[in-house]
């Protein structure tokens, strides 16, 4: 059975442009890049060449790339980093949305056990981190923001600029030195990398989300920045991330990141028309459902809808039946049952929560692919709702959504 | 020209088996193994096979195998892992062995600044770790004991069962439960990697020095050893190494590692004797060399000579010109100038530790490329000496090398 995949937020396939830019270092080049002989030379001039096209593409200097395993390192790395050396005690505060990954809440928390204070900021019902209190938030111990520059559930994309204002102008007049990180994870597809226009002192990104190699990412770090290790061992990425370097998969990073950003506007364009087409249609057909996250402020190909009256995980494994891949949670905490803190967050109400679908769209998704899911989510949905203990009845959900 | 690799200790080129067995998860079966769909569950599944896989390789249980980025992660988590959680405050003691790998060394040294306290264990001449002065240093406090397997730049094998027995004694004596970690990095080409045999709680192992794929590797843990993340986020990894899996990363270990360990005894064998005849006629050759490192108890593939009154770096550069690749140092610190903490462990003298060169023979390495690098040795050695400031006399070295 062909299968439907749509599931872009979770993991994407490395695409042929940068796997054949891998090919060559697994064998040819293969080389150390710490070694000063040829074999190193090559490689150290590949890797080079590659954070030097990195750093255009997001506006930054070649020394303020730090390549990672990944976005969970990159969060850690820039959160955990900020803070100072892993293994003295520490003060200040900390400032996060209460919707940011776990790779960013749980290395909060962790850092509480350090002495470090945090704050977790709200959303509204749309996902949108309040700026409000974020301003009010600030504090003149205050090491860093941490915010999600688009979630990864619901796709909400943060107004990162006006959030950098926010932060320089309290630094400007308190003379502090907030730091500004944005996890941008499930961004570098579809949005402006560019670090000066988003003012932004951090910025996590990884690889398996851009079309590229699984186990990579970078850390931009700006100038001036000082990051602490999270381990500790040889002089590569200049102490912050020793360890020999993953030489193909640096090289597929980049290659990735290359065509995503170069593809990103003609991308978007067409995955807003099908996401759209897609949503309108859902909350037509189905009864009992609603979008979640923003509507115009929000991932190109992100669907998030709640369904009342059913369950996430079984909505997903049912239509895994019928050949289609899609998500309810985040996939690092799908195997929960409780709801996601994301849709915790944004106030679904119950009845909604536990009936969360993410559909992540992809360079290959069409609309016949949409029609076919379109098709059998109200197929499913009606299933579902038969063995359901929770009644549909228009009243109850209409009362419901309005809470 | 054609190019004879002699730096396997470095990095190794990626074996045709593994790629062949990476290539299917690029873009074949690239799912999200936390997605409880199709494309998730065959990833898993590929995921768990190769944990099954290498925990029978090295006689442990699946559940025992912990996917790393690699050797510096896996020996940070290991010894850092084992103090306990990041973020706190710690006691207790530390020992490791003066050669170490800069992943643990640094690591351990870190720690001190946690309130941990350190012993860093002498070795004789040959590299081999004192065992009176272990057993005097083993206290009821000891967190754990980290030993290098087979040394990165000697190749010197230390006794682990031997290490290990003393351990468990201290343990039963004192009812303590002191942790023994082996940073098994460079040796899994070559030696058993028997967990039981060799009588070990943690062994680190990375993909890159095994053939197969760089930014790979694990740690075995023993069950009902407590290690603390060195990251937080999701739950992968029971939550000791959260972040998506690299799963081609994953599969490409594992069947690096298998066949590694098939081919390593008549591996082992052949290199043996072409290290031997590399070693015998070096010494013969060229006066005023000495060899670095145990004669048996030696790495099959690890020739390391230290040549009276020259540059390391210089030769390298030379023998690079001629093409042959060839490691001072370890690769990980050959930016440095000073001699290696290791050479300066064995308690080379300043004449010859400044002259240390490391040959680590491979898989594709003939006694034909071994003929063709000693003649252009000799000739190096030729070159160098007459620019060098240190003349060399017969008496002076002898003198010298009796110290």
């Amino acid at each position: 059975m062909r299968r439907i995949y749509l599931d872009n937020a979770a993991a994407t396939y490395l695409e042929d442009h940068a796997e054949k830019s891998m090919t060559p270092f697994f064998k040819s080049f293969f080389g150390n890049a710490s070694s000063i002989y040829e074999e190193g030379r090559i490689v150290r001039t590949a890797i080079e060449n590659t954070r030097k096209k990195i750093a255009k593409i997001i506006n930054a200097l070649p020394e303020e790339i730090i390549f990672t395993s990944g976005g969970t390192e990159g969060n850690n790395l820039a959160i955990g980093g900020a803070v100072g050396n892993h293994f003295k005690k520490a003060g200040g505060h900390i400032i996060a949305s209460k919707i940011e990954h776990p790779s960013v809440l749980n290395v909060v928390k962790e850092l509480e056990k350090k002495g470090v204070q945090t704050t977790y900021l709200n959303v509204d019902r749309l996902g949108v981190v309040n700026l409000e209190e974020l301003k009010n938030s600030l504090r003149k111990d205050t090491i860093l923001v941490s915010i999600i520059f688009a979630n990864h559930e619901i796709g909400t994309i943060q107004p990162i600029a006006e959030i950098s204002k926010i932060i320089r102008e309290f630094n400007e007049k308190n003379q502090t030195n907030v730091l500004f990180h944005i996890d941008a994870c499930q961004a570098g597809n579809y949005l402006d990398l560019d670090v000066k226009k988003l003012g932004v002192d951090l910025m996590t990104i990884n690889g398996s989300k851009l079309y590229g190699p699984k186990g990579t990412g970078f850390l931009f770090a700006r100038k001036g920045v000082k990051i602490s290790p999270l381990f500790f061992g040889g002089e590569q990425e200049k102490k912050i991330r020793p360890g020999t370097e993953n030489v193909a998969g640096i090289i597929g990073l980049g290659a990735a990141l290359e065509l995503a950003q170069k593809i990103r506007q003609k991308e978007s364009k067409r995955l807003i028309a099908l996401r759209d087409y897609f949503i309108k249609e859902v909350l037509k057909r189905i009864p009992g459902t609603v979008l979640n996250g923003h509507s115009d402020m929000r991932l190109p190909n992100n669907i998030n809808i709640s369904i009342y009256g059913i369950e996430g995980e079984a909505a997903v494994l049912y239509l895994d039946s019928q050949g289609i891949a899609c998500a309810t949670g985040s996939a690092c905490t799908s195997a929960r049952l409780e709801p996601s803190h994301v849709i915790t967050a944004i106030g679904l109400p119950y009845e909604f929560s536990h009936g969360s679908l993410r559909f992540t769209l992809g360079r290959k998704t069409t609309k016949k692919d949409l029609n076919y899911v379109l098709e059998k989510l109200e197929e499913t949905v009606k299933i579902l709702r038969e063995i359901s203990a929770v009644k549909l009845e228009k009243s109850k959900y209409e009362k419901a959504i309005k809470k």
